[in-house]
């Protein structure tokens, strides 16, 4: 093995070859310390061409690769093992923006770009880059791609997959691919791209993209709804769409006691005068003027809506936005917290939490459900917090009995168990529980064809 | 052979397997006559579990299977050869509309149904299916899944591969993927949706589909207008998204000669008062009141527009849309034409088309560049007119000459042979000389990882 690292380390040079434990802690660890590992070596290639000589070496001596990019993935991918034999490829010396075409709507990137430089890079053409993630100022592009992420504007722009126009990637054994189209249309052969785009680095290295821009919107009305019950926010979508022209980017879910933690903990003042079971953050871009108020009142006369508040302000429109994504973190006040990143159709919402709740209460009572996230999407991050009083280390202790209550729930609505996080470490084992045979069959088959020497980010999505 | 064609009849019964020359003549040529074939059977199956079984059938016997839907595919790939061993698997009995869910904005498909149909489902219950394209009363969604048509609306809601959520595949060996999903954001593995959708019926046979659907657009604005050159028609592209808010949603470019065409053969009436060497004929859907105005007085001041004309009513628009529509049909009487569905990135067209008429112009002095198409894609119908007083057969003759003239400047920018028609049998000899080795390599991968007896429309998209 000594031998293999040797000449890995001398594609980049002993600069940019880390094997020293303080060099490479940053590397074995996510920043919430829930996934660390153990390497004898970090890359830091500088060009493609790094990452083309690295794997043609790792694959002809067998050496597992983690590609890494900006560490920022909740589900383990990125992290090597504890078996301490897995060499960590960080994509982070390639930031470049290769090229930006405002007329083209289109900006080409390397992999290692962190995702607030391209959202910069198109501000700077006066064009907008929609991918948007509460971790964007250290995650960078080619983790973006490799986890499909979505984010806040998926409601309108779609995930990242939707984002893409062309990639480069480099194969297992070291070959280069360059998909890097710029093209809208393109029905030459079958689609690689989209392989590659949410695979966590497990059939490719992906170096560079090209991705969409588009044009910045001109005006954003923001209110904060309460609404009765989750099925008053489905319909209340459907009319926002309609009343609008389609022009929803954004539609958050709030359940009353989420709102309630972000208020206790993180200081977010209450929006609205009165407490409602649920609350919509909406977001219009670029509406007819006065849509935001023909909505309210179509909806208040239908029973909708009970109560609004529409942002005057930046600032406001920021503190609305605050009380959304405060959630999470206020809920480390309240104890323990399991949580779940699940999708079902958008139509499904109301009884998947109905349900939801109902099977999780009857396995713990007492259970809260601080339930939010991405309506439009019918992406909830249904996240449950310790009944008040039990012991924090025996309710985080349940934590896979809790998710296999949930995730039956979302399977008999034909849901995902992995919205917009991914696979990786931490779901591998759960495949084989949510995919068919026929569907398992064929990415192992995908696998073997690509990687066949399971070098690449080995034991992520598909289990060993 | 006979045994196997009496077990594969034998799954759909005798009544829908059509053996004899007279009944099998649809199927055996598609509407222009360009391609024909020769078959011994044609099967019309009537559910997933049938397709199943012919396929099961077919795998074991090696009976080489074309898939056909609507029978409007531009490139060959839905026709048997002239050696008279494929058989024809015609899914145009299985046109169910399984579920259409407002709420949701998706409806699940048959992949028989025919696209008018689709559109029709969506309309009754409020909603809008943005697919549309000329053969829209005869195509089906199985066709234009795999062949991922683009159409009229790509600009503002892509193509088909964007439309889709989910489908339900049978694969060579007889075995169903049930991929029908309806989820906005599902990240547990690999994309296999994509591999399946523009793949030609090479690595599966699509049977069903969940289609994203969308709030009907509630106003539409439709101009027409002169501008001097294709790179003014860029620059108004840009001007016209942004003052629009986003919501262009056709932006047809055409030359002043395809207008002629069209003027002189089909009765169309010149929209303008005076000629003028390109058009744009731009629409929007709901935009900002006045947006429109506000684009030609803007464009105008920029000199990017020379005259406008925008439609009063709805015969005004339609009339707008025919001059657009007739162009390919109006150039038969004109004599022989070559065309080319091309696309390069949208700010290199004015580069292209000025190059392309100088290359062609080279090789054959006196050709008519009967140049149009989705200038907001990218994507040009490159169609050449015959030299006046030219024979038509000798012109006709140099079809791959020309091509190839074409291609080699598409390949220039980095462009697309076949933007939205696909490979076929008419392309795919010329995949060796526009994919790399290790594009190639890769699909060959993939077809034999999801057809290892070659029986699915062998020789289409891969050539033999």
């Amino acid at each position: 093995m000594s031998d293999a690292l040797n000449r890995l380390a001398a594609v980049v040079g002993e600069k940019h070859a880390i094997r020293d434990a303080a060099g490479m802690d940053g590397y074995m660890r996510e920043w919430r310390q829930i996934w660390t590992g153990r390497s004898p070596l970090v890359l830091r290639p500088g060009s493609t061409e790094d990452v083309s000589r690295i794997l043609a070496i790792a694959n002809e001596t067998r050496t597992p690769i983690v590609p890494q990019a900006g560490n920022t993935g909740l589900c383990g991918g990125q992290i090597p093992t504890d078996a301490g034999n897995e060499v960590v490829l960080s994509l982070e010396r390639m930031t470049r923006i290769l090229d930006v075409d405002a007329a083209d709507n289109t900006i080409t990137v390397e992999a290692g770009a962190v995702l607030k430089s391209v959202q910069e890079a198109a501000d700077a053409v006066d064009r907008f880059f929609p991918l948007s993630l509460a971790s964007e100022g250290s995650c960078r592009i080619g983790g973006n791609l490799s986890t499909n992420a979505g984010g806040l504007n998926v409601i309108a722009y779609g995930n990242t997959r939707d984002l893409c126009l062309g990639l480069e990637v480099v194969l297992a054994d070291g070959r280069v691919w360059n998909g890097l189209k710029r093209l809208r249309k393109d029905n030459t052969g079958y689609d690689l791209r989209d392989l590659f785009i949410g695979a966590e680095g497990t059939l490719g290295v992906i170096t560079a993209a090209v991705l969409k821009l588009f044009p910045k919107p001109r005006t954003v009305e923001t209110a904060f709804i309460a609404v009765p019950s989750p099925q008053a926010a489905v319909d209340l979508l459907s009319l926002a769409r309609e009343l609008s022209g389609n022009r929803v980017v954004g539609f958050e879910l709030i359940a009353d006691i989420a709102l309630q933690f972000a208020i206790r903990h993180a200081g977010v003042r209450h929006p609205l005068a009165e407490a409602s079971p649920w609350y919509v953050l909406a977001e219009l871009a670029d509406p007819v003027p006065g849509a935001m108020m023909a909505i309210f009142e179509s909806a208040m006369a239908r029973g909708l809506v009970t109560d609004a508040a529409l942002a005057q302000s930046d600032a406001q429109r920021s503190a609305f936005w605050a009380a959304r994504e405060l959630i999470s973190e206020s809920q480390k006040s309240e104890g323990g917290s399991i949580k779940h990143d699940v999708s079902v159709p958008v139509s499904k919402v109301p009884q998947f939490l109905a349900a939801a709740d109902e099977a999780v209460s009857r396995f713990l009572p007492g259970s809260r459900f601080v339930s939010f996230g991405h309506l439009g999407d019918g992406n909830i991050h249904y996240n449950i917090s310790q009944p008040v009083g039990m012991d924090k280390e025996a309710f985080l202790g349940m934590w896979n009995e809790v998710n296999d209550v949930v995730f039956e729930v979302v399977g008999r609505f034909n849901g995902s168990i992995s919205a917009e996080h991914g696979i990786g470490r931490l779901k591998a084992y759960r495949m084989p529980e949510i995919k068919s045979a026929v569907e398992l069959d064929m990415m192992r088959g995908l696998k073997r064809l690509l990687d066949p020497n399971n070098i690449l980010n080995p034991g992520r999505v598909l289990p060993e």
